[in-house]
């Protein structure tokens, strides 16, 4: 890169995800935000919707259909799903480059997509290009990727948890991979339901998407990959009264061979050199909170039987699980340094 | 009363105050509910929609255009705010009494009503006769009367907390009288919005109301009514993030009179004989939580500058200050112990 | 029982099992409490320490030293372990029955209760008349009993949500049971301890009990005498920011006969006649706030792989889980109608 | 300052405010951590008792006792009352300046500070040379300064508040300042007690302090220094269940003068080089979140009463109100940036 800054585009930046781009964005010293777009809003300063913005963000949202984002460098997509396929053409044509936080370039498998998604996919030659966007799993391809797919926040905690026994071969699959997955309320978003208004929400729990939830096939279709092999998937996702945060809990029956296997230093060294991706000591068990407004993921190992293991994984679910991931991703794609304007401790208290 | 159950209708069963009449009335041994109204949810059963009622209600929503509700001896309106007034008429002529949890029969001003509501008053001789539900303010006009409007959650709070200064004439009216109020989210109802929902309001604090609450003109008439004077009243409405709960603390400055009497004591005896207004004793304060689910009223009395008082007032914004308060009034009305069916103690922790 | 009111006695009432005993009986028409223990504060007035029972309890804390329990026809010890086993000798021998919410009367096995509580028992003789007290599992044991060990806040919610199950012999034991169980920070108890301080648990979500968690044993045996069968038994409990609630998920393998039943008729037939048990219609999932503040205890069934079942349990952990059980319990010991006392409509919001 | 790194000690850090100065601390590039000292956790990584600085701090602990801070250019006392006024003669004999975030060097009147905190004042000269840390109204001071008493939370929101109106004299002191406080709970530190559990303060709100509460005598005196003027102060503080963020809202009487005045101008006017303060359009009211985990204080005017003005005020307790502006104070007296550091977004949601 040359010394001028990265010219970064923002569709849809009245959500949480892109809040949250916008809050990592503004401390990341190589880029200039060009470009917030909102049908509803445009013409209202970025900081007047989020105060918190008040001083670091100056632009003020502009209506989609009169910006050219194609002076971009690079367009994130915080949209709901199918926006980011409709316009992604004509922004690859322009040489921008395209990071998508919805679904639309996460399933390889255009009929799967379809049918959790209730839309035809009007761009699978695209698909075919795009890469699965954790870095952790797919850094090279990330790099000369013009399409990413940024991952659901599910996902990356179970890909991410069972990544060294998957790759090592230490999963029997006689038994199903179980994902009893919590997430945080802000996981579904800035939009008006009653089921997640402070009322409902609070001082309550509850398991849902009893009829599959969307990630289901994503994280499935992920596992198979990195298994290759066939392989049974259980996903029950919960909803946690948390702003923030999702920590998976993973069942897996072991191989016969991982008996012979030191798997706390197996997973210590898969992930030694990965600045996100911190494995915690054997005694140690992770808390959401320890991540809070970070990128940061943390990995666990308990075992109780033998023949089974426990793997604990917290992330926050708007930073790794969503907006972090996308900026990591970005780093990735234009040569800066992995957690460039990432490097944000977390909160704790 | 006959041995017979008193025949009860909710219009509007499916907003937080219509479901915590349902929790009330469920135990209520002298009531039946005959029909819990739902515009959009006419068929389904209650408990579908709240599983916390099931095996306490088991009765559907009705539609409000079918239902004849005439059948009743009292309704209540767990509606927006003009709908008990279009319906009252009606139901009086057929000798069911109303209880609106609503402003519509809040208001003795039908000028002030119209401002602040936004909509003309369709039965101004109606609300001549309405009565200002507080039992502990006005029980021999609720027990005659045929139209009951339920106050507000704040005014609840801020009237009895003053009331015995106010009886004895011992507010210097030179001074604003200052409410400084908070409440939970609950106070803004079962609707789908962005600002209550909880990843908004969770772990977060504000003010609100900055152009005017409609409780403003309704408690400045109420104070004004006890007062027999004009006054001043400032009122600062916050949102709190817990579900239930409110708490005034009210700035009054004393007149020189009030320096002869014993303030503490004078809060006791006032309230001695009140079966859900509790004075706490010197060096208590209360919280919110002792409150939870019952239809009890806390204050407490600090005096930091010799002649200005602070009263801290505490109630569940969804029993004394709605729902509860409202079955209270139909306890009067129909000449019930007062407290039947509000017997629930509070919920700790 | 002629009419005279059932004399209850509770050691131990300063904890939450203890207010939550005080909040049940206080409204419990047949059972008089004569006396409240706390040896630290002997003295004060219980609702001195609890607000919430102003007007509902009347005694004081009386010191453990000076008062004679065997006056009562029932104690309660809502004690740390290891008190009630010290007690119960004595009451028992003057006919006062014992009803302990601790772990003393559990475990069946001394030596298994030794290693997990580093205390000896001093009564093991007690503990083999001593009956576990599920009544929808023991019903006519505890009816019999004297000395009833109330079972643990996360054993209640995996037995009950397996029995239908083992009673039929329909799981595979071949893979473990897993139980993935999530509970408020109340079951942690009344404790001034930093890990539950409001700035550490709030907004925040972790597993916990690596080393082993108390219930594990306690859950392993009951499993092992349903299921007359050894078995491996998983469990990862975890710690979520609500006060009460507790929502376990359940994962099991099915036996291949288990294809030719109704699982979800199998479990409304078993619990049919249980007022506390409530199996969910297919289709819907329980929130735990869906029975906060009750005795009842909430169940559904999902199948996401065809050999596997998920089970979703909640309950309220300071009653189904603990203090209403108990009260439960006492009914069934002194011929009561199962449910005086626990019909407390739950709290939603 | 030369290219060398200003060496900065901590004593204490293991309470919240402790933890806090690590978390900015951690990512100020002109500072390095060279000694946090807990007499009960020598030894111990910091990283370990806060897993949310793995990856940024990398100290131990060590112990008070063995430590020599004098090669220190800065200390942070982040201790209880009384431990700052033990050491820090020794510190500023060896040119060691001292920011104390304890009342320590906070009155000027050790009498009052006797009175209040229960101990004797070791080194009242030394308080006579401390300056009271709020920037904003004590630059020149502070930038001199060898100790800083850094302010308590309340105070800076109150302060910083009114300074504006009392600047100009525009205060009428015939009626009492009035602030009614709100907190979250992180401002009670993180110390084992009952009343500050997770089940204790959670979906519950209170006044407290009805006795008195610290900050009263400190804000009495600096208003009365700005003020140059007797005044009369009513302070209620309040706990609400949020981690962090603190409220006021202050009630003031203004002068015939203040007709005259545009005082939503005057504010902007008087804050407007101010980094950290952040006066709001009129017709906006600041969320306590929109300063989370960030040094910024946000203000809005209100007025309702002719001749009494409404000012609400918003900051992160533990930062702004606390561990924040010590770090402020130290860019001030080393000559840093102001902001240095302290350029955190707020993190929203």
């Amino acid at each position: 890169m040359s010394n001028q800054k990265l010219k970064v585009g923002i569709v849809g930046g009245t959500g949480y995800t892109g809040a949250e781009l916008l809050r990592l964005l503004a401390t990341h010293l190589s880029v200039e935000i060009v470009a917030v777009t909102s049908r509803g809003e445009a013409g209202l300063p970025v900081a007047d919707m989020f105060p918190s913005l008040r001083g670091y963000v100056d632009v003020s949202f502009t209506d989609p259909e009169t910006v050219d984002l194609t002076i971009c460098d690079v367009v994130f997509f915080a949209t709901p799903h199918g926006v980011a396929m409709g316009q992604a053409p004509a922004l690859l044509a322009a040489n921008t480059k395209v990071i998508d936080l919805a679904a639309d370039f996460r399933l390889q498998d255009t009929a799967v997509f379809e049918e959790w998604y209730n839309m035809p996919h009007s761009c699978p030659d695209l698909l075919e290009e795009a890469v699965y966007g954790i870095p952790e799993l797919n850094r090279a391809d990330i790099k000369a990727a013009n399409v990413v797919g940024n991952p659901g926040c599910y996902p990356t905690t179970v890909l991410l948890g069972l990544a060294p026994l998957l790759e090592q071969g230490l999963i029997d699959f006689s038994a199903p991979i179980i994902a009893d997955a919590k997430s945080g309320v802000s996981g579904a978003g800035r939009k008006a339901l009653i089921t997640t208004l402070y009322s409902e929400a609070s001082d309550n729990m509850k398991a849902y998407g009893l009829s599959g939830h969307r990630h289901h096939p994503e994280i499935d279709a992920q596992l198979k990959q990195l298994a290759e092999s066939d392989l049974q998937f259980i996903f029950v996702p919960h909803l946690v009264p948390m702003i923030r945060g999702m920590l998976s809990t993973l069942y897996v029956k072991l191989t016969a061979n991982a008996k012979n296997v030191d798997l706390q230093a197996l997973y210590e060294q898969h992930y030694a050199k990965e600045y996100f991706v911190d494995v915690l000591s054997k005694g140690q068990l992770p808390e959401t909170r320890s991540v809070r407004g970070s990128n940061h993921l943390r990995i666990a190992l308990q075992q109780q039987a033998s023949d089974y293991l426990t793997i604990v994984v917290v992330q926050d679910n708007l930073v790794k699980g969503a907006a972090g991931q996308a900026v990591q991703n970005m780093n990735v794609m234009f040569g800066f340094e992995e957690h460039t304007g990432l490097d944000v401790v977390p909160l704790m208290p």
